[in-house]
């Protein structure tokens, strides 16, 4: 099988060197084009400072670092790294080229009609592109990730939510550095201390959630019913952002009830067996102290969400932790799954 | 003015350390013994393995080890760094042999007759002590802390109990490795790492609070009626315990009002003026990234509950961060406070 | 082929669970038994605190703990995790019952018929074996690794001393936590800190070199002629041992020459195109702020010895850093390695 | 006595921040005025981003930022932090309009005419002065501290030199990631990690030792003897430089005649009994665990240079560490008693 050409948009930051590492030996994605900004254009990719502690992939480094154009990058599918500010105008260059963006920026999360895709919660969601085509009038479409601190904990709200109902949960996350890019947190801030705020990000995790557990009738996306409330913290932690997670149910479940809903929950039959299914979706790890980032966050390649501590609350019904690989499942990876979907349900041209 | 005599109780571990240093130039109170386990009795205190960043007091390498009996510490007060375990027992022997002892353990902390005392916050719950000699039979009397991490929240909650009334928190710790003792926390388990889970903390957090916050009606102590959901974490952090907290009230505070009430919360007459009074009592913070631990902890030389991020909460009415010295607020600084109360209040012969 | 069986002596420990991990899967190697201390015997190997971040190997979950006797262990090959104090008699237990141990203690490491095999630089020292068989009357044999900071150092220097011959070195470590075992160093030790202390240790670094870049001549081992001089520190590194060395030549190489000849270094033939032989054996690293423990200790499956930053030295003639995995390449793995070169030479029965 | 107005040189970045902290309250001088870059002048200083670990002192918040000209400071002295590449011209600037500079910057230590200065071991190079004045033709003169790892091994080797004769010495350092400024290293470059490579400190710091210990004569400065090797490293710690030192000697002394020779160590009679005199100037920590930098970086308020482990080394005299607080001892602290020894010595009008 002939592998689809992509390009990987903003390939020199630390998110698109993520790209650059993951796409390394992709089955169906063959990476013909890296981009960059103008400074960086014409260098070889092999000049990029990488931050990453596999080595730079051999593709990678003897492709030159292109324009963020359609024309440059010429592939039918582009993976964007782009800072939000830059993201709103390129990736909507790319879709109105006929492009299919997958997205890590933040910028057209808000958007009615672009998906927050991840697979194994709402892959129906893709209902809304021919919505978004229409109201923008793109033969392409931009799909975005969520915020990597929404991501594990809508995972687990997901399947709960199918088996329970969600009424409203408390969510205080504990962040790992590498999801502030690179250079990002100072060692200076970070070394023997906690910083307890991450400009915009509660907001984030507040209303995401409920968009991607939310539904789409008729082409509109309806949000979930539920209510979250959410801190924010950043600690010396270098990948896997942690999150502690009180919920109310519509249907109280005992916490054996709840742990069999997670470890049995699947994704949707479009958005399993593909080549960055988590496998298994969530893992239920069963000792007392787990999950713990250090040694859990690369469980299912990094595409897992790992919950554990599932036990009464005083206040609502549940409390429990999550725990979901931050760069990996929480950016990279999971718009590489996304993209999977959108292969395998014909989106792409 | 005389100083009066005070001895250490298990003196040579780390919180007995802080005794030890803290109590180096106090103006009231003059160390006249160490107290340490059968295997250290006889050796000088300058042997032991000394974990703090200040050196050692000279008064202190001086002293030599004696046993951890009424007749050896010879002294009206005595502070207690003992393990639990070994509390109970030790504690009561101090107190039947007519010493005020001052302690860190959790032994009696469930004890309805034994007051867990916050100065700040309830120094009329020494209203305790009648009831506790008589049922006990004691000469003496025992006097606990809380929990470090219960500490700093319940100064706040105090505050805003008064003020607008608790109804329900929840509270999600970010606590440093030194609440875990020495040797403590494994660097292994910890570095780029966070643990979820700290064996029985959560549900003392959940407690201790309802204690302390309680009333004294009839020399019988009630509970608060407020309740609270508790999630407690370690982090990467030397000393400092930081807790995110989200309250619902009987009466919806603005942010602006929780802030002012905060910041002109007084202690009781009684805990004003005295040489460990934190100064002030509660700190707000005004910077939107604040409290953080390596900048905050040492407020009020470690004695201050750092409050910051007051803002509303979408699902309760405010969140908030709180902040407090662990081993000092929280531990061998919170007995001091604790023994200097009952000094003034003529509880010592 | 049929797999050999091999035990892992110690198997409960940090060092044993490397090998648990390592022996995973191992083309030639079948684990057929775990031993432990007496309390562990009977136990499920599931019950282990596991402290890797990859999970526990299924084979391993489903074994028992067994005593560390010959009978139990009933394996041509054993790897030993032992604490030197209990390997001196238990290791020769095993020799005397004819198994072959291949040991991370340093027991046996100071006996000049025991070789400290680090087969890319000294393969030929297996010739110590017959008198080892001999001098001790065991029909098995003993084989060491050396101590995991020596290891990095000692193939570099072995490539360099082969070429311009080695005069001296001056080399200071930096070494990670995980060399100290598990719960080895305290986290309030290590964190915002430098130990610059690890007992024992430089006697062993100082020493360990010369004998393995010693020659057998006549089946007696000839220590190598240069000196050496070792300060050694704890860092907060997980795993990876940083190395500063300055080394002073018999003939002075330019710090080109120097990198051509560590590039080009190969293990002799008896050592090559094995399962756990490193690839490359050294790499250099052409970037001037690496290796670095994070990055680079992974390098070759964290077998190979990477080597950067080669200079002027302006006492000496080279200065350099050194870096290896010390649980991969200075415990476990080398270990691996050593076994397969004595199957392959036909050592074991 | 009335205090000598002082202004601090680009007072907004780290280095300048520890300036505003250290001469809050000094005995002999008064800050009046605070300088910074274009961007920030007409601001109040209360709006600096504060990184050190106490709050900023009062008296700063209230004074304005002007520009970095010797009108607008308008004191007689000045201290520098100023990054190297605008210290050489505005330095100069002051020094032209007659200000005593006491400056952090590197620009000036390679200058002949300008001392490196470190009371304790060179007060007497201020004979450099006169020298400084005629080439220049400045009525005013620069002072430079030398970089913060040259700084605790010079005084070490200065107490050593006197008594034994330094003929070379090999120097490893492990520097705070203070020493890189604010935002300085990033996080993700330093935790879980070490980086052999600081960008031209290993040149700096192998001379210049020898111009501090070196003699002016007639005017002219001769460097000291002898030689130096140097490998630098960054570490995840945050204040204190740690050096591991062997030395050789021209009269090799035993381990115990170099610790009395560095206990004993005094400064020369104009740089004793000042406000910022190191007491000791040297402390020999009798630990074989120490100095280590959590634990020792404030001895003597964080300016006295503190030795450990003197012990023999195999291949020069003797191996011993040596820790230096950088930002205090190694930067500000170091300029402010420089100041004061020019006041005593009458060189400030």
């Amino acid at each position: 099988m002939e592998r689809i050409p992509v390009a990987i948009i903003a390939a020199t930051g630390s998110v698109g060197q993520r790209f650059v590492q993951l796409l390394d030996g992709h089955p169906w994605f063959e990476v013909v084009a890296l981009t960059g900004s103008d400074g960086r254009v014409g260098q070889s990719y092999a000049e990029t400072h990488w931050v990453l502690t596999d080595p730079m992939p051999e593709y990678a480094r003897n492709l030159p670092v292109v324009p963020s154009t359609p024309e440059a990058a010429n592939a039918p599918i582009v993976f964007s790294a782009l800072p939000s500010k830059y993201a709103t105008e390129i990736e909507a260059n790319f879709a109105r080229a006929g492009v299919g963006v997958f997205t890590n920026a933040g910028a057209y999360r808000r958007d009615p009609t672009v998906p927050i895709l991840v697979p194994e919660v709402n892959a129906e969601q893709l209902a809304l592109l021919p919505t978004q085509r229409k109201e923008k009038g793109w033969p392409g479409f931009i799909i975005t990730n969520p915020n990597c601190t929404s991501m594990g904990m809508t995972v687990a709200l997901k399947a709960l939510d199918d088996a329970f109902g969600v009424r409203r949960a408390f969510s205080v996350s504990l962040q790992a550095i590498s999801g502030a890019g690179y250079p990002g947190v100072a060692s200076l801030d970070i070394l023997d201390n906690v910083i307890p705020f991450i400009d915009g990000e509660e907001e984030k995790v507040e209303w995401e959630p409920r968009k991607m557990i939310g539904k789409v009738v008729d082409g509109t996306l309806q949000l979930a019913n539920f209510q979250l409330s959410v801190h924010t913290n950043r600690v010396a932690v270098s990948d896997g952002h942690t999150v502690c997670l009180s919920v109310e149910f519509d249907r109280e479940p005992s916490p054996a009830e709840a742990v069999e809903v997670l470890a049995d929950y699947q994704a949707p039959e479009s958005a399993r067996d593909l080549p960055f299914t988590p496998r298994p979706v969530i893992f239920v790890h069963p000792d007392q102290d787990r999950p713990q980032p250090r040694l859990d966050r690369m469980t299912g390649k990094g595409m897992t969400t790992v919950v554990g501590r599932v036990r009464p609350d005083p206040l609502f019904h549940l409390k429990m932790v999550v725990l979901s690989h931050n760069t990996i499942r929480g950016a990279a990876g999971g718009s590489i799954y996304n993209a999977e979907v959108c292969v395998r349900e014909g989106l792409i041209k």
